[in-house]
Parts: structure tokens; C-alpha cells; sequence
């Protein structure tokens, strides 16, 4: 095993008016990285190097062409994705040119990605905002690399890697039945097939991060899991006939539970995974119990793809002192499913 | 001031069945209690009796037949509230029986206050399936309550006393816009004016909690906040005409905030109080951050309520193994508004 070459990982610039230049260039110098992974970026070299000035990151950032003309040693290979190399970086207002470049980082990694040039990609908070001024008309990256991949059965999963919180030994997965979707719509959305997918989408992610046999916890919809009926139907009408067909293929499921009570079960380890039902109940949860170490997986997709849970957060951006230990959670995170798809294979 | 009596409160027993009576016994010999209030319980002598047993509280149960007759020095004065002094208690087969003294304890305890025989009340949990199989057809203790007050504004907050979690000096309270209802009839019952009236009796309940100017963040109901509309407009159309309105009113609101990172700014100790649209929306956040010690206050009555965060654990209760602090905090909450409200007068 030892003799095996280390994956190499593409990593998103994201938008350049945020805070991803200077994670990626901030988390360059963590040893725990290079153990693990060769880490190469897509985006704008220029401003690659103003984010390792920022960040007092003595490397040098070297401008590659494609994965055949990686430098050895120390350096940053940056794979320029715009030929605007001297966009402005104007933080806080991010615009749709820094969209289109987000775009294009995200479009040429997939590529390369799918093309098997590289394990696996890990990307760096874009602004939907900017997205759109752009012309890209999706609510994030797990929409636009499913289309990108042709992935029907895909979902976004929240995942603490282990020793992050008091959780189970190969970390906690929360995966979404609905996401990027008004709570209204999202009701209409939560089915006996949505939440089996999720299920079955966690329980492969889970495995292929190290627990055979995982258990997964399935939220309740209403509050105290509906109590009986009193307060909603969906969790005897929908999630229980889910959970039982999700044990019927084999899957360790349990539930519905009422989220509240299934959080703190997750928390204290009695859970590998955690499938919610709408977006707040699975990110109130995880960004409580680990804000800057959630890592954020895309499940369903034919290539490995993590990325950090927090957003642009333009009113920190380029001030130096942005948190980089998700950046590190996600990268160790692709890096480990990039080496158990070797295994599988 | 230290010549002032300390203030009357009575603990309702709550569902024989449940971890109630032993939570109970367990606080009685924390002298912390005592140095605050005059406690006496709202049940049935012979179960209490049973439970300071179970828990090895060596203190007598003295049955009492009003407030003009409590015992002084250590003993635990019960006053009965229902004939059937030998009920049995079967633990984890809540009935109608338990359901029944756990309405008449309720009843009785508001009757008292209402009277300012007591200053507060402090209600162990009861079992809502119970209660309705004795023909009480509540929700819970915060409808029944106000129901028996006359009150028609009214709510629910959990709050997390000071010292608990990393948050404001006066404590963090969650005040739920929407509580007991399926989450698809929640959303119709969101409008301007049931926000208005939630940040309203939050902001009053703080102010008796010690805030001056209660600092109060306002959650969005969709992901992101509804990013601008893209995921729902309630946030344009109801929530921030609201924050707008309890601002007009002369409240320090501040929203909507999009729900996961509202409830990071409130763990940190950046508001004082939140309003949140549903049930699990606040209850997720505050059972992780602490689920032990949280206490339940009703809003807008006329009289000091509070309560256990917990329901009836019919699967732990009468193993003597039940966690007091939520209780502890229950009653050093009332015991502080019951003082509060004497000089208020």
C-alpha cells in the first residue's frame, strides 16, 4: 500500500472575491495535506499568489497547462481556467465575471474528473448570486456536478469527520431528502422513493468511508415525529414505509424519529448517518456541532467530490484570517474516498 | 432584600408513570433549591414518597392540605391532588389514571397562582397520550395553561439559563412563532402578526430575565434565508415586514437570519433571545447545545411557569437513574421571575 502513488486531488479556486483563495492558500502549508494527497488548483494563478501573500504562504505558484506538467516539490500548480489573469478582486462584491470563472473551474474539473485525470475534486465556496449574473442557472455546486456527471440519483451530505464531535469512530453523514427548495415546495417533495434514495445514497457514502454495516437515522418530519398522527401524517403515510423498504434492501435504518432527539442520538454515537428531510433541519444540527470541520459530499455522483460547508463569506474574504480546518477536513476527506475507489475497483 | 421571604412555588408531580416524581426527590436534597424558594409539590404523597425511596432521599413527605399548613425545616410537603393515593404506577404504560392527577395537578397549581397563594409554578413532565385518554384534549401544558388563564397570546420558549452554553449573560431564550401543529399547517399560520407577537413576549421575557434591551434574531423559515426569493419569499413577504414591525415597536430584532447560522450568532452570544418559525427549528439547536438544562417558559401568562425541557422518558423513569439539572434550572428560573415580578409591582 505504501508504494502507492498519492491521489491527485483538483481543487477549485471557487469565487475569487471570497474567502477560497486564501483557505486553498492558507491550507497549503498544513503537512497533514501533502501526506495525503496531491493537491493541484483551478482557477487564476494571479490570484492564487495574492492569496499566498495575504497568508504569508511562502510557496510559488506555478502555472500548468494539465496534469502532465505538475511541478515536483513544494510549489502550488495552478491550472488557469480564464484567460482574464488579471481579474479584480473587489471582496464583498462579487460579480458575474468571478461567477463565470467559478463556473469554469467547476465545469473543467468535472472533466478532468471524469476523464480519470484526476481522483477526485474538492471545491472552494462559489456565490450563487454570481452564478446566476453569469448565466449559470443552478442553486449550487451538487446540482450543476450532477448534470455535469448526467447523475439522476444523487443528494449533498453534511459530514463531521471522526473526532471532530462526540460521534461514531468513521465520523457522521447527514444527507438531505430535499435541499435547495422553499420549505413549502419541499413538502411536496418528501416521498417514499426521495427518502429511500437518500438512504441508499448514505449507506453506500458510509461504507465507502469505512463503517460495513452503517446505521442510519431518518428524521421525522413534524414536530415529535408527529406524535402519533396528531400533528401531521407524512411520518405514518411517508417516512415509516420508507425506512421499512430501506430495511427491506438491506439497510440499517431506524425511524422516523423526531429530529430533535435524533440529533443528540447522532451526536452521542448512535448513528453513522443521519437522513433529514429538508435543508435547516440537517444544517442546524451539524453547523452546531462542528461549523468549521463539516465537510460537504456529494453522494450519487460517478466521481469523488467534497468540498467545504461554509459559504463565500465575502464580509471576511481576503482580510487573511479566514478558518481554513474545513478546507483540511475536506481535502483528507477526498483524498480517503479516492483511495477506498481504488479498493472497489 | 435578604429580609424578603423567598417566593412559594409549587412543582406539579407531572405523569406518575414518567421520570417526574424522581426528579423531584433528586432536586430535593440540592440545597441550591432551597436557598431560593419554598418549594411544595402538586401530586401524590404515597408516589413521592416511593420515589425519594427510589432515589435515596432521605427526606419526609408530608401530606399537606394548603399553603397555610407547609412544615418548616427539611421535609417535602405534598398537597394531593386526586383521592387515589395507591394508584399504581406502572413505568412505561402511561394511562388515563396517570393522565388524570397530572391534569388535576396542572389545575390545581393555577388555581393557586391565579389566587397569589403561589408565586410560580414548575411543571414535571406528563404524558400528552395520556392526558388525552382522560379526556384532556390539550397539546401540552402551554395550551392547557393558557387556557385555564384566559390568556389568548401566548408561547413557548426554551431557555438556556446563563453559564450553560457559550451565550449572553442573562441566558438565551427561543420563542417558536409555530409549535404543535404539523410543519404543513405551520407554514400557513406564519404571518406578520404571529412573528410580531412572539418577538413581543420574547422581548418582555428577557427584560424580566435582566436584559435592558433584549437583542433578538429572527429566523428565516427557508434554506439560506430564501436567497433572495430563489427558494421561497416568505422572508420578503412576512418575515422581514415583521423584524420591520417589532423594530417600529420599539424591539432591538434583528432578521430574518437564515436558521443554521442564526443559531451558531446565538450559541456565540451575539442575541439574547431567537424567534423561530416551527418547533424543530428551535428545538434541534437548543437540545444540542443543552439538552439537560434547558427549561421550558410560557410567554404572555399572568402567572410564573416553567418546566422541564424532557417529557416522561417512560423508558427511563423509576430506575432512580433520571439527570436533575433540568429540573434545577426549572425552578431557579422561577424562583428569579417569581422575585422579578415582585418588583415589577
Amino acid at each position: 500500500m505504501s508504494s502507492a502513488p498519492l491521489p491527485l486531488l483538483a481543487v477549485t479556486m471557487g469565487d475569487a472575491a471570497g474567502v477560497g483563495p486564501e483557505v486553498i492558500a492558507g491550507v497549503w502549508q498544513d503537512e497533514r495535506i501533502h501526506r495525503i494527497c496531491r493537491p493541484m488548483v483551478l482557477g487564476q494563478p494571479e490570484i492564487m499568489r495574492r492569496a499566498c501573500q495575504l497568508r504569508k504562504v511562502d510557496v510559488e505558484v506555478v502555472e500548468v497547462t494539465s496534469v502532465h506538467d505538475l511541478p515536483t516539490g513544494p510549489a502550488l500548480p495552478c491550472l488557469p481556467v480564464s484567460k482574464d489573469g488579471l481579474l479584480d478582486v473587489r471582496p464583498g462584491t462579487s460579480d458575474a465575471r468571478t461567477g463565470e470563472v467559478a463556473f469554469q473551474a467547476v465545469l473543467k474539473a468535472a472533466e478532468m474528473a471524469l476523464a480519470g485525470e484526476i481522483e477526485g475534486l474538492v471545491t472552494a465556496p462559489l456565490s450563487k448570486a454570481a452564478l446566476h449574473a453569469a448565466g449559470h442557472d443552478y442553486p449550487g455546486h451538487t446540482e450543476l456536478l450532477a448534470d455535469l456527471c448526467g447523475t439522476p440519483r444523487f443528494g449533498m451530505m453534511l459530514y463531521l469527520p471522526p473526532g471532530v464531535a462526540n460521534h461514531s469512530p468513521a465520523g457522521l453523514g447527514v444527507a438531505h431528502v430535499t435541499l435547495h427548495t422553499s420549505l413549502r415546495k419541499a413538502l411536496d417533495m418528501i416521498t417514499v422513493e426521495a427518502i429511500l434514495e437518500k438512504c441508499e445514497l448514505a449507506n453506500n457514502m458510509m461504507r465507502r468511508l469505512g463503517v460495513s454495516e452503517p446505521r442510519i437515522g431518518v428524521a421525522a418530519l413534524n414536530p415529535h415525529g408527529g406524535e402519533e398522527g396528531l400533528f401531521g401524517d407524512e411520518e405514518i403515510k411517508i417516512i415509516a414505509p420508507a425506512v421499512e423498504a430501506a430495511r427491506t434492501a438491506g439497510i440499517n435504518a431506524t425511524g422516523p424519529m423526531p429530529a430533535d432527539t435524533l440529533m443528540i442520538a447522532a451526536r452521542d454515537g448512535r448513528f453513522d448517518a443521519v437522513v433529514a428531510q429538508y435543508h435547516d433541519q440537517g444544517h442546524i444540527a451539524f453547523k452546531l456541532l462542528a461549523m468549521h470541520s463539516a465537510v460537504n459530499v456529494t453522494l450519487g455522483l460517478p466521481i469523488v467530490r467534497t468540498s467545504v460547508a461554509h459559504g463565500t463569506a465575502l464580509d471576511l474574504a481576503w482580510q487573511g484570517t479566514a478558518e481554513t480546518s474545513g478546507m483540511v477536513a475536506a481535502i483528507e476527506t477526498a483524498a480517503k474516498l479516492a483511495v477506498s475507489n481504488r479498493v472497489a475497483l
